[in-house]
């Protein structure tokens, strides 16, 4: 057996191991019950020390070495960077640092859950100063091994050759028009009149709804399941992939587009390139075209006309009511609201509340902040993009998130490349595709084949930039996203 | 850190890396969809290796022999001896033989799941006989590292400290009075009118009858869920102990007297030493307690009229009809009748079944008998303790059971040691408990905490022996199983 195939033997090992972890993970967040929480996070403890000292065993630098000297095929040596990658990163930190960020993330999280309902700035200030030092040095460390800036040195965990001077050059573009794209959509709402759900919608038709939205979205049942949680997500394997959702009885569109949602992500894990299973090659590209896939769902499928009009007929199964008539449907399903909170934000303000984040994570990793300044910048911005203050309301300003109490600087601009990666697939599927025919249709293969072909099937064998070049035939810009857009909302 | 210290960490470790393994174990029997299956399959597999690796490192003979010249305590000394049984029991065999013991094993059980019912005795005995050769080869190593014969060596893996001569003295006195007991319970019930379940009982129906039954019982559902398999069991960690049963929608009694079952074996779980958590000391003393508390929870407590009584009334929030009734329901639960299959079995006949395959099991691991002996002697045995003939019927014979397919040879008399217990320990008890009355109030605490106290809490500090002398006053004998069934079905 040759350095690159004990590589790979190597990786499988690793992947294994994963799976455990995905799968009591998520029996964890979906079923475990609450007094089995210790023991739990002790074996879940044991299992995540474990596989780092797999990623660290001392033989694998002498194994990539000649690995990189074999004479290796264009997808190996794809599975070989890919491999790399992810070895170098578990290897970059020391175990000290990797210790203190643990505990201290965990105190400040822990805390924060307390204090953002107490608007407790100072009291999480307090905590936080640790999150942010470790993260600082945690960057400086990534940095220096990768010759780049810090703040990209952790966007470069989510974003894999993502650097702020390309965010830089595509958030400059959106601040140009979003301000004004947002008034104009909310003036010309403004007579809408909306039904919004009033009545009693009961979990089991809610569920049942929900899965024949999955059918037509061409969920695969033999590899994957919907249950519930308490925060939606995308877990389990890619033989068995986990969507949750959460249901509230008074009402159903959250719920409902959730579904859409998390479908995406779970489709996208059913196609990655099962002949590189167990190797990252075969894993997602990155969060951003993760993102990508449960937007394309979401935003680009979920909430136009033609789907909604499936929706409305689907509940008909279940529901009666005028709410679910698909002109008042389509109507909740694209209000434009200037709000305070990034999660409940429409597809329209959410990348404001993301562009804010970005440019404060982005300073303060490199140091041009300091954490005391965040509320001050945080109200700033508010009222720059969205016209509303923050000044004093910390708990609706910059504790409303749960990403940087554990120091996950590097990942709000997942959401919004997501975004745009999903308008710039749409544009160039339709060049080839008749997909609002498709979704009419009923039968949305035209639309999945596409997906499938250019994106799911590819797992990490390109780098994000040859992905999205191959597909689209050109480079991420947004361009595609503000005419979406502008179609959607001012259209 | 001194030896004992240190053997206690490496339990916790290898503790952590099995609950990872039960929690798994329980998704893939409960909610895995089948698309699942090969990717867990080699995750599980993973697990296995590494927790093998784990037990066999070659530095814990040393910390043994270290830790066995401390000053210990009772209870040290206890989780010491447990520490070291499970050791030995992982360092005992040959690689080789392991795998090819799992190879025989897959592919008899394998085959076995069409040959059964295909009546292909021959075709299964042509896989069966390597894995006999090799469960052969295993007892004889086991025997010599233990000195005891083969067949006890196998037994001491369920049951440790059960010797196939003390099985012989219990086993010799049952078939005294079994056969004449049976005939005479059936000639009583000859004319009894017994409404059988003939409606439709739905599901959802049917598990909200089972939760208010559980908690009847007090199952901790902090602690532990209900769910479905195929083929029911108890699984998860003591912390969260997971029991499934399965739902007929055409009949009801079966799966409800299941969860009462499942639910003894679960509140065992549940009432382990969390103290001695990690360790085996503070696990399960044997199979033949663990069914000892099933079966105390489903023949000793279920069958009886008090707890039917309660059956019927907590039935009738679900259900209506004449079936349900507690006369109806205790002639259901205490029908005799002589059948060829051991799971569909009743409380008397079922200690016939048991017999016999271990009669056929002791003298197959000893190599006093052949492999190919074995339809003959089942059929000669079925014939003297049931008055039913096998022979050609093997599917109905010797094809049976799943336990010999891959050579757990040993197993079966838990089932019935199991009964003897639970017989037993309700003796004793009631020397200081008023069952009845405690069953009638639905109040059953008094009952939970003598097992709590007497067995649940003991995890495997004590030997078998010691557990049961200490409980009842006596070691284990067939007297108060004798008298419980003469009181049930001639009383």
């Amino acid at each position: 057996m040759n350095a690159f195939q004990k590589l790979v033997e190597h990786s499988n090992k690793v992947s294994n191991f994963r799976h455990l972890s995905s799968i009591v993970g998520w029996d964890q967040a979906a079923v475990m019950p609450s007094g089995g929480a210790e023991a739990r996070s002790n074996a879940m403890a044991e299992l995540e020390v474990h596989i780092h000292s797999l990623m660290t065993q001392p033989h694998l630098g002498d194994l990539f070495a000649q690995a990189e000297a074999q004479t290796l095929s264009a997808s190996e040596q794809a599975v070989l960077r890919e491999m790399k990658r992810e070895w170098q990163q578990a290897n970059l930190l020391p175990e000290s640092l990797v210790h203190a960020q643990s505990l201290a993330g965990s105190k400040c999280e822990h805390a924060w859950r307390s204090q953002r309902g107490n608007n407790d700035w100072d009291g999480f200030e307090k905590n936080w100063a640790e999150v942010v030092k470790l993260s600082q040095e945690e960057a400086q460390i990534r940095a220096e091994a990768t010759e780049t800036t810090p703040y990209d040195a952790m966007l470069d965990i989510y974003e894999p050759g993502t650097t702020s001077a390309a965010l830089d050059t595509l958030f400059a573009d959106v601040k140009t028009w979003l301000p004004s794209l947002i008034d104009e959509a909310i003036e010309k709402q403004k007579h809408n009149n909306i039904l919004l759900p009033s009545g009693h919608y009961p979990t089991d038709k809610q569920k049942a709804l929900g899965l024949e939205v999955m059918k037509l979205l061409q969920f695969n049942f033999e590899h994957g399941r919907l249950d519930e949680s308490v925060h939606p997500f995308c877990g389990g394997v890619s033989t068995d992939v986990r969507i949750t959702t959460r249901y509230d009885e008074n009402e159903f569109v959250q719920s409902l587009m959730g579904i859409v949602h998390e479908t995406g992500h779970a489709r996208y894990e059913q196609g990655l390139p099962q002949s590189l299973a167990g190797t990252p090659a075969g894993e997602a590209r990155s969060m951003g075209i993760h993102e990508a896939q449960s937007l394309f769902f979401e935003m680009q499928l979920g909430r136009s006309e033609a789907f909604v009009d499936h929706l409305a007929r689907l509940a008909a199964n279940h529901f009666q009511g005028a709410e679910f008539e698909q002109e008042n449907l389509s109507k909740i399903y694209t209000h434009v609201n200037k709000g305070f909170i990034r999660v409940d934000a429409d597809e329209l303000t959410y990348p404001a509340h993301v562009i804010l984040r970005y440019e404060i994570e982005r300073d303060l990793m490199n140091g041009a902040i300091k954490h005391t300044d965040v509320p001050e910048l945080w109200n700033e911005k508010m009222k720059a993009y969205l016209g509303l203050s923050t000044e004093g309301n910390y708990k609706n300003g910059c504790l409303q998130d749960i990403h940087w109490t554990d120091g996950s600087f590097g990942y709000f601009p997942s959401y919004t490349l997501g975004a745009m990666y999903a308008s710039q697939f749409m544009a160039a599927m339709k060049q080839t595709v008749d997909v609002d025919a498709a979704i009419r249709s009923g039968d949305l293969s035209p639309v999945f084949t596409w997906l499938a072909d250019n994106i799911w099937s590819k797992g990490s064998l390109l780098t994000t930039d040859e992905l999205v070049s191959k597909a689209t035939g050109e480079v991420l810009n947004a361009k595609h996203f503000k005419a979406h857009l502008e179609n959607r909302y001012l259209g």
